[in-house]
């Protein structure tokens, strides 16, 4: 394939191999993502004899679009242990593109595990931050809030949750343009003494810390859709819970109402008069505009689809990539955390502890 | 107030003090209760100058009802450790009562906390059981499902886990009527290798033990709704966070398709043709339905209801523990688990772990 690239200066590399539908799926993302975003190039890694006959039919993405060919591939079902080191899957040298400078982000909608444990190993995480987190934007009653982590760490301590907190007040500043965010702990009450021991440390040390962070306390997870926070930090297992429980819910009211209308001459009948009302929920709770979750806290900026999303949320985690990117993110949030005294946290818990 | 009680010998003693609205709410709710369930006899515990006028507005409750002061009550803030060893409180005389013999199931809006702490202490752990969980049942898309624990035991080890899921297979046969109930381990992913030790743990224990339960492995929130287990397992501080997501969730849609019929006045013109769907699916996720969470593992029946609930709500709470009063549900669980070498759980940690 002929290659004339654009000198567009905002490069994106892609993992075209990754997700349930790859590489379709991903270069029709592309596609939506380029018209957009004139300004972005890609680099994509993948299976040249797959990539190339689709991409040929995206006759807007010649000029913006270099493929290279990258021999293996990581499938859904490998662990990260065994991935980790393999230098010629496409998610490998989609991820290195980033650490060579030739890239600003990679997007991948593969293996979450994967794709952070490499992440971790080729960008390395940010000096004084001791775990990088999965972030997501989301919808509350009336505007957007942040969480953080989703899944990358099962298990974390009080220093880990008042570092995501941190993180999580940078990112609300830079991607939701909130001059102060309200940070909130997850929690199962609004009570001090409420819920896990590393919860109620974290607290204490957010408070104490010279972080200057508008801390709020603790959150339940009922009380999100409220809006009453804009950042909810929690370990990876339990904001991967929550996350989860909410897009089923979504799911299981929206069917209901379908399958309850489906059943209903007269519900069917004034469906028309309804259908704009519907598609304007549908839309807000639409989980492909939400698509896109960030790894934050390394150096350099890894973007991760779902990996069942259709092209349009492919173009979305491209979209919230490329808004990191031209807000210098990576940047940013390393000149924030370089002025924080994080060792202050470790001092906290020798206190609390001992 | 004359007493002129009748002679039904399904007891049930509430706590008429608990709750955000108490004692009203809880008298509306039984007097509703009452009438659904003429086989009930009431024992009520509360401050009698508060409690008899309200009281006396029900002329249907005069027969079934015996009031009996108690001096002092539990406050939403109190601490379980204030409140466990005061026997003058009406939560305290309403669960001692069952210790008694006198009722056979307690039922109180009050303090979660409390109500646990209190209920151990009256009524015993059943050997065998380490540590009670508190239950709910819950709507899928196609019928109930048995959650367990939702929040008495923020940490719970694999034993804990394995234990919840033998009562909560119990608990499926006689209150959903399941012959073999499927029974799943909440984790974040379906892998062998994901989530936390414990759960990995639990689920080893649980295969190769001879509770002869029908094992599915693990679930993830988001397939909850699909109705893809009857019992779903996990510690109280997941189990806590996954329900209070679910509640969250299924409000802002509802509320989100309010706000956004009254702003449109074509959906207005439409609301008649559609006002009987929407009702089929608040009813089908009214929690009021679904309220009443039964403490199971203890020697006797401990029922928890939603401390801002209405009337209705609180009448479902004590139809709920009079229909496991009728099923023998604590007699049950206490034989089904004799009958159970627990033991070999411990020794399955024993061989994991050395």
């Amino acid at each position: 394939m002929e290659q004339v690239l654009s000198d567009n200066n905002l490069v994106i590399s892609v993992d075209a191999m990754g997700g349930d539908n790859s590489p379709r799926v991903v270069i029709e993302g592309l596609s939506i993502a380029a018209k957009k975003n004139p300004d972005i190039r890609f680099i994509l890694f993948g299976d040249t004899a797959k990539v190339t006959p689709i991409l040929n039919e995206f006759s807007n993405l010649k000029k913006v679009c270099e493929l290279r060919h990258s021999p293996e591939m990581v499938h859904n079902e490998d662990k990260p242990s065994q991935v980790i080191r393999n230098r010629n899957t496409s998610m490998y040298m989609a991820i290195d593109a980033v650490r060579k400078g030739e890239a600003q982000a990679v997007v991948s909608a593969g293996n979450t595990g994967a794709l952070m444990a490499i992440s971790k190993l080729v960008l390395k995480t940010i000096t004084k931050i001791h775990r990088p987190a999965i972030v997501s934007i989301m919808p509350h009653r009336n505007g957007k809030y942040i969480m953080l982590d989703l899944g990358a760490n099962t298990e974390c301590n009080a220093i880990n949750l008042a570092e995501f907190a941190l993180m999580g007040d940078i990112l609300a500043r830079h991607a939701l343009g909130i001059s102060k965010p309200r940070v909130a702990l997850l929690n199962i009450g609004a009570e001090e003494m409420k819920g896990k021991e590393e919860i109620r440390q974290a607290a204490h040390m957010i408070k104490n810390s010279h972080m200057n962070i508008e801390f709020t306390g603790y959150v339940e997870p009922h009380e999100i859709p409220n809006g009453v926070a804009d950042v909810i930090v929690a370990d990876g297992f339990t904001g991967n819970i929550a996350l989860k429980s909410t897009e089923g819910t979504a799911r299981l009211v929206v069917r209901m109402l379908k399958d309850a209308i489906k059943s209903s001459f007269l519900a069917k009948l004034g469906l028309p008069f309804m259908l704009g009302v519907m598609l304007k929920v549908k839309k807000t709770m639409d989980p492909r505009l939400y698509n896109g979750a960030m790894f934050v806290g390394l150096n350099g900026l890894s973007v991760k689809s779902h990996g069942g999303t259709d092209a349009l949320g492919f173009s979305v985690a491209v979209n919230n990539a490329a808004n990191l990117v031209r807000q210098n993110f990576v940047a940013t949030i390393r000149e924030e955390i370089e002025k924080v005294d994080l060792d202050e946290l470790s001092q906290e818990v020798i206190y609390e502890v001992y």
